[in-house]
């Protein structure tokens, strides 16, 4: 690969010279995989950036000497893993970079040994930037919330401004007029049935997951989900949920603070590395699957079913399924617990969807834990507050929450076109990464310090993540930007903001 | 005292065989002492029940040969421990039998020394019965929730068909039509400012409390309150809460599922036996201290005393004030933490003012441990919704829970009433305590099982807890019964059920 030379991005590469390839590499009989693997390497270092147009299978299979049915195969499973799109007569365009490590470095790095959480850190490599926030506490979070700025790119927040006043004053009046007067009781602690109901066909519908609505809890968001799931394995002995790394620095501190370890799982541009978590020892992992946060990189077929092995071999999956409703160009990722409803614990919320300050949320548990989980629930908060998932039921059973995401997913989309075009004429030398879905995406740097760029963004009036914060392994510096909640002008001000900072 | 021919209830008592009074009995400058104390026995053993109409005062000072001050003063102690109410040229009425025992017991059985939960139950004693429950779980709730029942006087709702739709959803709209964006995202998890004002403004004007807004933590009510505390005081190395007894089975099992022990300390008509806390060794205490659960006794002068001087010893006090603001014939009886803001958790919520199913309460904490409660709400759950919270502020500031506590009020005490004359009918051994103020009031029975009685009553459609639910101590068999939820025919007819079936 001639490194000096990337792809250049926004217009079609073809021919003969499309990155070199050369298919005398391949193993016998493993073309499509050979392919698969550098196409995918190319998009993870940055030489097919986010927006690149491939050939056409035809014009590469005729290029490269083989079937066109191995190019086809391979477009196909790199489709399947969220890193490029087709899209008709317009091609074949590389959507999503998995997360690896800043260009210059290669992915083999990424592939770093289980570190114990107590552990010192690695030696830093050239390029790399080891875990490091100002302190394991919430407060990381509070103290960015009250910080003021101009431009809030703070990821995990869909377009509030598109919260559908009218319909839910509409839907709660609704509610109001018919309610028995029980109803403003105490409820059952998992929630009311209604809802509980509404919430399984949209997991039908959205998620490919079939459910009893006697198996979900309505819960506080997945925040709540999380500090009951580890209650509760605490009390069978378990002191250790593995986590993807990079992974939210958020769920890790709710983890650690209800007293568990969380060992780190390096993900690469697959996926979990299923393989180093076998080997940790770890007894439950939690995962984002379907859209890895913060890389956004989707869990590949083999992983998954690598994942699913190690769960029917005992392991417990806690499945993080926080924006996978919304997707630009690629086809919906089924959840894992669709194929998989013994061994993983199911975590969703409305927080991405309408609004976080709902706070509401679900889990679906395995039978064996369903009991012992609504237990924690009533003893956390007595159940859920009545009225807003009376509210909640009937705006998914009425369509307008159907309506809501197909509003979101179309303001989403420009906003997340214009940080990506913001990026490439502010930050050209910066790789996007998770862009294909979502409600942010992160970007990587060739060096630098991503806490000292945020903090300097935020003097200078825009609020992001540092990629820092969310992980515990050596790795590229970056930021992890949301552009849900801000208008285009605002995104494109806040990158050439961050540019004149960086 | 002539127990054979107690006062008959319903007109006024007077002249010198008032009670067989003989002041001669009294200690040497104790006269007031000795009245009050008289008197109040005479009402916890139901030889003046409640709707008695007392002697005027100079008519009892003539007839026992007292200057009128002493008698004054006598029911002026009975009135501010809420025993009694003077209505002007109605007279001095008793409202409120405190707990004691049956009537044939006398009061000097309750001051049962301190039992280890461990313990094995005390030998019953005649007329009295323990503690027992089927299983000391949550469940015990759900399981008669789901019951099927005619008439539903489980105690600790407010009237639920009063809740004020129209104007909830008038704020809700004009809360919607001002709201920023930013207010759907997450919030401040100790709760949205302007509750938190409009909180603080409530309870300097109902509870006597002066709190800065930002001492307060929103919480999904008293439950989480109770939960969060426990989380706290578990790090701090304190794994027992002492609680009433009798006292609340739901705070206990929430306090016992967070890992805490629960040490009994009896209540008698004065209100929980400070001496008995003190030799316990516990180093925090639960109480109900201006409306005890469920007897409804007011902690007495002496005993607020005794009890303010534990915590400035080092005892931490947490005050569940969960329904002080329903009275009905007698003073407002001020929050324990208005005195004490530095060794007072104080709790409340509008479970009892609009309805359980909003799932929103308010604590107080020493400055000490604010932080910390913000950090395990922050924990919990992220913070309780935004909408509601806002809502019910403007219900607050507005005036509307007021008028609304108001309304309930007058539809409170008819209820009363009607539940006070139908046991008078259809339950004329039963001694009725807790009338003054509150959602509830109890009866005890001479003798009898009153699980078996609950069941009974089940049985025939009627919903009521048994009081030995609600204690760990032998204690008097009785029933707690909820009056506010149900209209004046539904609580006859509860009542005559329960006579029928008792």
């Amino acid at each position: 690969m001639n490194r000096s030379n990337p792809a250049i991005s926004g217009r079609s590469i073809g021919g003969a010279d499309f990155l070199q390839l050369d298919p005398a590499e391949a193993p016998p009989g493993g073309l499509a995989d050979w392919l698969t693997d550098r196409l995918r390497t190319a998009i993870s270092t940055g030489h097919l950036p986010v927006g690149t147009r491939l050939p056409a299978t035809r014009t590469l299979a005729t290029d490269l000497g083989l079937s066109r049915g191995v190019v086809t195969e391979s477009y196909q499973r790199l489709t399947e893993d969220g890193h490029v799109s087709t899209h008709g007569r317009r091609g074949t365009i590389v959507v999503a970079a998995p997360i690896g490590a800043a260009r210059t470095t290669g992915r083999s790095r990424l592939r770093t040994p289980l570190r114990p959480p107590s552990a010192p850190p690695e030696e830093e490599k050239p390029g790399t930037t080891s875990c490091r926030y100002p302190d394991l506490n919430d407060e990381i979070f509070d103290n960015l919330r009250a910080a003021p700025a101009r431009i809030d790119l703070t990821p995990g927040v869909p377009d509030l401004a598109a919260f559908p006043r009218s319909a839910w004053l509409r839907a709660e009046r609704a509610v109001l007029g018919d309610l028995e007067s029980a109803e403003f009781g105490y409820g059952d602690p998992a929630g009311t049935p209604t809802l509980r109901r509404a919430v399984a066909a949209w997991l039908a519908q959205y998620r490919g997951i079939t459910a009893d609505p006697d198996d979900l809890i309505i819960v506080a968001g997945v925040a709540q989900a999380i500090g009951l799931v580890a209650q509760m394995l605490d009390r069978h002995g378990i002191h250790e949920i593995a986590v993807e790394d990079p992974g939210s620095l958020g769920s890790r501190q709710h983890l650690q603070n209800w007293g568990m370890r969380t060992p780190p799982i390096p993900v690469d541009d697959r996926g979990l590395q299923v393989d180093v978590l076998r080997n940790s020892g770890a007894r439950a992992v939690m995962v984002t699957p379907a859209h890895h946060f913060p890389t956004g990189v989707v869990l590949d077929g083999e992983r998954r079913r690598e994942l699913i092995q190690w769960a029917k071999d005992g392991g417990l999956v806690i499945e993080d399924d926080y924006d996978a409703e919304h997707r630009y160009d690629r086809p919906p990722v089924p959840a894992l617990r669709a194929m998989l409803p013994d061994q993983v614990i199911y975590a969703g919320s409305v927080s991405k969807l309408l609004a976080p300050a709902l706070r509401i949320g679900w889990m679906l548990a395995p039978p064996q834990y369903k009991e012992e989980l609504i237990a924690r629930k009533r003893l956390a908060d007595l159940g859920n507050a009545g009225l807003p998932q009376l509210t909640l039921a009937s705006l998914m059973e009425s369509g307008e929450l159907e309506r809501q995401l197909r509003f979101l997913r179309r303001r989403h989309r420009t906003r997340r076109d214009a940080m990506v075009t913001a990026i490439r004429n502010h930050l050209p030398t910066a790789t996007i990464h998770g862009a294909a879905a979502g409600l942010h995406l992160t970007v990587t740097f060739n060096d630098g310090d991503d806490i000292a760029l945020a903090a300097a963004a935020l003097e200078a009036g825009v609020k992001t993540h540092p990629l820092s914060w969310h992980c515990q392994l050596p790795h590229a510096p970056g930021l992890v930007l949301g552009y849900a909640a801000r208008t285009p002008t605002e995104i494109t001000e806040a990158i050439a903001t961050i540019a004149k900072v960086s």
